[in-house]
């Protein structure tokens, strides 16, 4: 068994917040006052979906540095228009920043309290640093440190981010562990040897019965949630 | 009078923590141990003036970058050789993680606490990552944010640093408040667009009548303590 680490890192998006039914809500909000109905979940899933291609351009060089919230700000324009909601340039931009407000999972406030007694314990996602610490702020997210891949110029899973985070943290990457909800993320971390730990999101996508939530088994742990975790690193410790 | 900022950032050694104090404390516990009796408080003024000329030539890139934590191992070596102290690497090692653990002064955590209901709080400090987080732990200090000159390799003054921190954050830098102890930091800060406030802590170095504690006309805030900051704030927002 790997000895304890030092740090813990948290995957954000899906892993500590509820993106998904947090935008649901605002686009409604925003729907509702602009007369127009629409599909908000599907719309939800297309802002999503929109990032990981606008990153990949950032991440093989085709396109230069862009903070996620630009990301978002690009793929939103559109899909507003193809929506019929007709937002001015000020309305778009605070619809934008509906990311910054969304809402933690419910287990992720006490599971975070208990796991800082015994780790220090921080971000490590694609997210904007103010993106991060708004959300930090609103759920009142006690992070030991906010780390982002703005901070390296390199969005996950490009090995920099890990390698990065490791060094910035003053440790050896077997020292660290990533927490995440979504496996690609965490077999990236562990081929830059980071721990890994697997957290069920069921809800993340919004269809329970289509998410993936089985055992990983090339993870150190697989938890139900934050609070899950915390007992069984707590029980490994005895 | 300027608009309010957004974030506060504050300068960490001797603004926030009493690095003095707190050395001269650790000394005097390893003097004893070793049984070596010295002048623990000119020690760590030395150890503390001799980061200034080896920060300084990493800035004109004399020296490649190295982080505090490096410069002060460098600067305790021989230090400690000349007092008398006969340490093992590790035992060296752990003297200059009493840098880890400075103490903060006695109204840091209370100012603190009340300036974060009103502002994003964080560090802006030529102490690296870990340093800072490990502080921020020792000292329960409740940081939105952990901003280091290491993550943008360069040092304080060097306007790097101040435009660096407000591009993290998403600010211009007129939102943005340096808070420190020093006057020439908060001058760089000032020329990069910043809004600045002094701190007077006239125990810095261990003679208060020698203390640099007159108002900074060019500050906006000059103030005794955080919580008196705080109050000023708050003042100027009704």
């Amino acid at each position: 068994m790997a000895r304890h680490p030092e740090v813990l890192l948290f995957d954000v998006f899906g892993t500590v917040v509820d993106w998904r039914g947090s935008l649901v809500r605002e686009l409604g909000r925003v729907g509702r006052r602009h007369g127009v109905r629409s599909d908000w979940g599907a719309f939800a899933d297309a802002w999503r979906a929109g990032y990981r291609p606008a990153m990949d351009r950032v991440r093989r060089g085709e396109s230069p540095w862009r903070s996620i919230d630009e990301l978002h700000l690009e793929i939103l324009t559109p899909l507003a228009k193809r929506a019929g909601l007709r937002l001015r340039t000020t309305e778009t931009q605070q619809l934008n920043a509906a990311w910054h407000r969304l809402r933690a999972w419910p287990d992720a406030l006490a599971g975070l309290a208990r796991l800082k007694r015994h780790f220090v314990i921080g971000t490590l996602s694609n997210g904007n640093m103010s993106l991060l610490i708004d959300l930090a702020r609103a759920g009142r997210l006690p992070w030991d440190v906010i780390l982002s891949a703005e901070l390296f110029r390199h969005y996950k899973p490009d090995p920099e981010v890990y390698f990065g985070a490791a060094a910035l943290l003053g440790l050896p990457p077997k020292d660290v562990m990533l927490v995440a909800a979504h496996k690609d993320d965490l077999a990236a971390a562990r081929s830059c040897g980071f721990q890994t730990a697997f957290v069920r999101r069921p809800m993340e996508n919004g269809r329970p019965l289509e998410a993936d939530v089985a055992d990983d088994r090339r993870c150190s742990f697989n938890a139900d949630d934050f609070v899950d975790l915390a007992r069984q690193l707590e029980r490994q410790a005895r």
